[in-house]
């Protein structure tokens, strides 16, 4: 099926196949941290995520959230829509952590009155600088049709992932995600939600159970990525 | 008419008066750059920015943009209204420049196809980050209210400003300015308009007419801001 390899990012490749109107996304089993500054290759990584958003994407597209995928392939490969990804990573924040913890000098853990949207441009070489809506209007990256559907559907996304991980025990601190555009113009979720992608704390013990563990050099990725995966499919 | 002094800023000092909603603000001729990294003292340097934003706010004022401005006292001081300063540096960008040009890559002088307002935390211990509206209200630094005051303001601001350099042959690239809350709860523009906070150049030239001369070592800001209190005033 996979044709061309078009793209290798940092955890995901992305092939054409014989219909220009979809491709193949593979996950890697590799991990980074830092704009890549920290790499590891941890075996079962790629399977883990690909069965994790697979389950995730199936619960968004039955709650009206369309997203690129088509249909699981195999443990690794899954088929998606062609989309030209529009280069922001879109975050929500549910608690304070992380970068934004860092840079506003707020403890992490700390909860937020209201959910905020961040955008970052997506470009390595900067350095995924953060940027306001005028920013990316006035950088053409996106329209203000595109940029409203997309913060329209990211705080939908939220809406429908902060319960389905509650009933599951876990809390989502935050999360970052993409869009793509399909031919007709249209936007859509693409890319992963994955523990590479999100906060997740377990509810009880405030645990992490995402890619924290590894930037953070606290523990072994797998053994909470095999637990995300046994909740999320309870 | 001073009595004590309550804050030293880079650039200004505030002192209280007799009258609890008085303060007299006295401007300094230390410089600096890089958040403090640079530093120098240029004698005379207060006085003309003391003057030139004289100029700037009574020009503001006439057109319905209130200031902080109550009159000037002297060279160097100026009596205005008390007010809380909001702790956002807000930003106007006509011309790509400065941190923007790096941050997004972007040549500096490269138009921009529409202002872009930016916000950053006024915090020089966390590096004064930029932060964007939900940002700004999950922090509480300031209300729905309060924020749609000070963006409609700012663009009149930016609008008012960009023909009054015009007609004397600058350019507005970008600016900074501060807001304040009075004690009945009102916005009001406050802290300076001067060549400190601004970028401006010679519309024929492009001759630097600001602080960028110091920042990056490319000559005297004495006579260039002299040039500039002398356009102002013409």
């Amino acid at each position: 099926m996979k044709e061309t390899l078009l793209y290798e990012g940092k955890a995901k490749c992305l092939y054409s196949t014989s219909d220009p109107d979809l491709y193949v996304m593979e996950y890697k089993d590799d991990v980074t941290a830092g704009n890549g500054a920290k790499k590891d290759n941890i075996a079962g990584k790629g399977e883990l995520n690909c069965a994790i958003c697979n389950v995730i994407y199936e619960m968004l597209a039955q709650n009206g959230v369309p997203t690129h995928l088509v249909k699981p392939l195999d443990n690794l490969n899954i088929l998606v829509r062609r989309v030209e990804i529009v280069p922001l990573e879109v975050i929500v924040r549910n608690v304070a952590a992380g970068s934004f913890s860092k840079r506003f000098g707020v403890e992490e853990g700390s909860p937020l009155r209201m959910p905020i949207l961040e955008y970052c441009l997506k470009d390595d070489a900067l350095g995924d600088p953060p940027l306001n809506d005028m920013q990316i209007l006035a950088l053409d990256l996106a329209t203000k049709e595109e940029l409203s559907e997309i913060a329209a559907q990211t705080m939908r996304v939220n809406e429908l992932l902060i319960p389905f991980f509650a009933k599951s025990g876990m809390r989502l601190i935050d999360f970052k995600i993409e869009f793509g555009r399909t031919p007709d113009g249209k936007i859509l979720l693409a890319d992963e939600i994955t523990p590479d992608s999100c906060r997740l704390w377990d509810a009880e013990t405030g645990a992490k159970l995402d890619k924290d563990l590894f930037r953070r050099g606290l523990g072994n990725i797998l053994d909470a990525y095999q637990e995300v995966l046994r909740r999320v499919t309870l």
